[in-house]
């Protein structure tokens, strides 16, 4: 089944608004093994709204349009959209009841009044986050139509709810993928590593570089889900066989998720002392639900007198070898752990840029540093390519931070070599 | 001038790839005055990408291909595009030159050397980040065409730098946008007081509304930027009148950017002491470069012990009133004050979910507090519409304790109430 998606509105055409409703249905449609030939955007006119979708139900099986559903005069995609495929609108009762309950009123405007006209014979979507329903239908030349609001927060609900087992009535395959996340090996290494497998077709495997991580994508193709799975199986394990600790996760999304649920697992917790990343450690691990049993304290000491106050680093330390250095790392994790009382403490002290850099410590020098209370591991992170900026070296130092941690968590080398 | 955007690549149409490419390309014709009348994706599919082609040539004056410029056999947007336009690759031996030093070789691979074949009589537009130049030339149907690689990293300074200047040739107006930040009225309210304004053609005024908060842009087009800048002028003196204080700035992106550079201006020192947003606040603070010289520390002190031994709240005040309270907001922000020496210290304590919440104190209840160490302020936020999640809530609270700041700083009235 070939598919193409035309998205209408002016302000998709201004640069306004990124196009997510494209990557939503475009993920749908993937997993459900339908191939998207065509992506299109067209603004908020009649002629040439109409020419682009004749064009489409000419050349596709199912053609996706988002947006435009709504009760102005600029919302011209149900009345376009019909007209082409030789449908009239007719009122819908069932999505008058809904206007008038959520208006709470008996009469709705004629404005509201024009979502519930839809084409006839429709299969209605149901809205549950708005006004304007979706609809599927089929064109009098056979191909089948489908219709969604464009604001995402209504298109995602409806399409996962009511769009989806309304396609799957056609699907000929189930697409499966499996996300292997990465960290310590880039994107050529990994590749390199693992040239044979990224030849197979079913499983495909292929690598993706995101925020200074890494991961793969095993996706494969077969008659049901777990038949996909059983193809996906063998090579998941081949990779992590091949890329050991470097493997922190499969489908977990990110390295504070792992973190967070390990600290629990093992009843830890973890206190955090940042200078350069300034808070936005522990922001990432209080971005998991539930951080609140493994995260007790965290201490933002930007001035130099915040770290000597609350996290005990000798006025000397700083003095003789500055703020940015492996010794004030060294003592910025140790204090939170004595001041906390947590099992484990990080510290992390560097420059963010763009300004504050010397030759010495240029933007982008980072200290990383854990501490048990027993032991305290450092290590030193560089990093002066291009394109990198503050926010970019802010990620990736307390990206780098919670490997340490999960490291420590499992028994790995805490200092290993990224590569 | 009438212009198309085509962008190439399988991976769009594979929901892995946000299409960010036609964002920064349509901003920019957007402010040129350039219509964009269309914009499509096609897959790596010479026959599909020929037909896409030819249409655009066909109807637009102008048409803008990204991505699919690459080394690799999949990259076929140059020779599709240049066969469609009538026009031969010829090898560009400065692009030769290029690739060579880039690669520190005297010969380089036939793959490599693909990038070098241009359009014959095109502009190169030289990549500054990466390998594969992008061009500019006139079809022979006389449609303008111009390609650019895919990442955004290589395609945004290169259209930026090449591609503007060439299409600056052509252009017959200026459009210029200013944005008016707005804290504290939401989108409904403001549309409804700018009615009339609302209503104006050049300039325009149009509301946005952006993560809690809301933002009017006025857009006026001329034959120069000054004299679009003298029609903006007095729109924007119309809503800031009408808006008043709520108006926290024009073009400034950031409600962070605006605390940062009023604390320096005043030489005050601000101070955090967050539970529910976990350090979110303070990595907003810190992710404006300078921000060191008015923030010296922070405390995230999610357990009570924390707030007790950071931040000096007594033990009775969590146990009576509990760590989410107006009492406990109000301890926090005074001992952040007696803990850091700061001006001004804040406060947040609330329930972010999805867990955690009850009758009584719902998921969304965060209280805020401002203290200066003499006067102490305290609001209470709710928050309990549909759609709204852990980031929202932590986002929105953020948001509302640096307004308290704002409103501080400049004298108004730290708990006026938002609508």
């Amino acid at each position: 089944m070939n598919a193409e998606i035309i998205s209408v509105g002016t302000e998709l055409l201004l640069g306004q608004v990124v196009n997510t409703d494209t990557v939503i249905v475009a993920k749908e449609l993937s997993s459900l093994g339908i191939n998207l030939l065509y992506s299109a955007v067209v603004g908020d006119n009649p002629q040439r709204l109409k020419a682009a979708v004749e064009t489409a139900l000419h050349r596709s099986d199912l053609l996706i349009m988002t947006g435009g559903l709504g009760p102005t005069k600029d919302d011209l995609t149900k009345e376009t959209t019909a007209a082409a495929a030789g449908k009239k609108l007719v009122l819908h009762e069932g999505t008058m009841e809904r206007l008038r309950q959520y208006f709470h009123t008996d009469t709705v405007t004629e404005y509201q009044e024009k979502q519930a006209w839809l084409p006839e014979g429709c299969t209605v979507l149901q809205n549950d986050n708005g006004t304007a329903p979706g609809c599927a239908f089929q064109a009098e030349n056979g191909c089948r139509v489908m219709m969604f609001p464009g604001p995402p927060s209504e298109l995602e609900p409806m399409l996962k709810n009511y769009g989806i087992p309304y396609l799957k009535q056609w699907q000929e395959a189930v697409i499966v993928s499996h996300n292997i996340h990465i960290y310590g090996r880039g994107e050529a290494p990994v590749a390199q590593m693992m040239a044979d497998l990224l030849e197979g077709e079913n499983p495909t495997l292929a690598p993706y570089a995101k925020e200074g991580e890494c991961y793969l994508r095993v996706t494969a193709k077969a008659k049901s889900e777990e038949e996909a799975d059983q193809l996906c199986a063998p090579i998941i394990q081949e990779v992590k066989s091949r890329l050991g600790e470097f493997v922190y996760s499969v489908d977990v999304e990110t390295l504070e998720e792992v973190v967070v649920k390990e600290l629990a697992r093992q009843g830890k917790t973890l206190a955090t002392a940042e200078s350069c990343t300034g808070g936005l450690l522990s922001k990432r691990i209080t971005d998991i639900s539930g951080s609140s049993e493994v995260f007790h304290m965290g201490c933002v000491t930007y001035a130099n007198e915040a770290k000597e106050a609350l996290l005990y680093v000798p006025h000397e330390i700083l003095e003789q070898y500055g703020a940015v250095s492996e010794q004030t790392a060294r003592a910025m994790a140790e204090g939170i752990v004595k001041r906390s009382g947590s099992d484990i403490g990080v510290g992390i002290t560097g420059i963010a840029g763009p300004e504050g850099g010397t030759e010495e410590k240029p933007v982008g020098l980072i200290y990383l540093a854990l501490s048990d209370g027993k032991n305290t591991w450092v290590r030193k992170r560089m990093s002066n390519g291009r394109m990198k900026n503050r926010e970019w070296h802010r990620h990736c130092a307390a990206s780098q931070a919670l490997d340490m941690v999960r490291r420590y968590l499992l028994g790995l080398n805490v200092l290993t070599e990224y590569k």
